[in-house]
């Protein structure tokens, strides 16, 4: 079979390429705006790579045809992060990205799996299961919601099997330098003998991204799988100790400055997903 | 001051702009894509209109400017009704609307009131008050959904009056002529003797179109209101009551065909509006 890979050049789309290409009997396809840089993981290089730019008048192009008519499409692009409050997520990008996930499904696309975000759920608390009422408070969270639903209302009465992965929080090998665990890394290999961070409170949901690139994979495999599914741990962790916990695998021993920096305004205190579903989903194969 | 009310020959324009017009030291200006027709209230002749298309291409022009700085707006525009389930409300309608709206405040609006739908609710039963989370299921709900957070967060750090008039159902002259109340009529003055409904049995809330226009005037005024607002009785009456009602009130004497029409399927069996806040709002006065 064949999976068209959007986003391949990004942060998870190279985790998951380079999945895909260890799985066999799946052809990979992989998109981005521009080929992939020198720096990227090998996995691109071994690919099928189509550019794209989701953001040009394609006009009436069969943008499944373009692709290939892949038996399943993982779409991982998405412009504009981490600037989770540009209005750009809500005004620009989110009618491209209808656009362009609708033009595959009406030219024959049967197996789509879309990336979402814990900030559809905006400041509720807790442990947050996927059938949740979403209260997005960031414009990209909103852009994510709102291009959720509307998907859904365009497969009614069409044969797709849509999953919508909503992801928490991610590390690992590729992560964007402005991350934390990056921030950590790097103040370190600079010897700088204090990190500022913020009071590291905050309990969260971390998965290690080759754990996200993994359920991307299995979900889209699956074609019964339909609806959102958390892509989580289920196990909160304070972001504390998840530095901790990561200064001592790496042996750092760099002093932790907490409360340097506040909270994040869009965010609640303390979240993590449901992982309940994500569990019977790995569970099962078709 | 200065009213700019859009949508102004429409159902809920044309009552607008005739309550409008019995105030005193308020200048109307209406506006909708073409001219109204002779057959449309006599008020819009007393009033300035500006035809406009929102879905034209109006380039850089501000829009505050063109329509003579209103000191507030009254959005009632909206096409493509009553096709709740069209695509055209997310893929195209919406953003028309939302650069409409953004448009007139970043050139200078400052008081905005915009209508929304009940549908916004989705399929939640009972009473329904407006911090509930809206979960839509109709294109139409889902476009005005995404249109108010959108601008709720386009207002945050700008000085603006945003109000979310959110519309039950109505009645009243110059209704549609498929909507209910206006097909009784109909099949009175045909001298029909039986009418052909649903059972009639599912609750609802209704307003005369007259009270709802009062309740737009009324709100728009009020500079301290913001966020939304039911516009509704507070009252569930049945369907088939009300049709009842409607025909003593007017003497026809037909026979009710109760069950020949299944319920529509994007609306639950009994839901109205928590009035409270809209008491609270009307029982105050700038």
């Amino acid at each position: 079979m064949t999976i068209l890979v959007t986003g391949a050049t990004g942060f998870v789309g190279q985790h998951v390429v380079e999945h895909l290409l260890a799985t066999d009997s799946i052809r990979v396809i992989a998109t981005a705006r521009t080929e992939p840089s020198a720096g990227k993981t090998a996995g691109l290089s071994k690919v099928e790579f189509v550019p794209f730019d989701i953001s040009t008048d394609w006009g009436d192009t069969d943008l499944f045809t373009y692709f290939g008519k892949p038996d399943a499409v993982i779409h991982l692009a998405w412009p504009g992060l981490p600037d989770y409050k540009s209005l750009a997520h809500i005004d620009t990008y989110w009618l491209q990205h209808y656009r362009f996930l609708t033009n595959l499904i009406t030219n024959g696309l049967t197996n789509l799996t879309v990336t979402g975000t814990c900030l559809e759920y905006g400041l509720q608390s807790g442990c947050l299961s996927e059938d949740a009422p979403t209260q997005p408070t960031t414009a990209y969270g909103l852009a994510k919601d709102s291009l959720r639903k509307a998907l859904e209302l365009f497969i009614k009465n069409r044969t797709v099997s849509f999953k919508w992965v909503r992801l928490f929080y991610m590390f690992g090998k590729g992560q964007n330098p402005k991350s934390l665990l990056a921030q950590v890394e790097a103040a370190a290999l600079r010897n700088e003998p204090v990190f500022n961070m913020s009071k590291g409170e905050q309990l969260r949901d971390y998965l290690p991204v080759t754990d996200v690139a993994k359920i991307l994979i299995q979900t889209s495999l699956q074609q019964r799988i339909t609806g959102i599914v958390n892509c989580c741990s289920g196990q909160p962790i304070s972001v504390r100790a998840l530095v901790e916990r990561f200064m001592r695998e790496n042996r750092y021993t760099m002093t932790l400055n907490l409360g340097y920096y506040p909270y994040p305004d869009y965010e609640p205190l303390a979240f993590w997903g449901d992982h309940r579903k994500l569990l019977n989903l790995l569970s099962n194969h078709d």
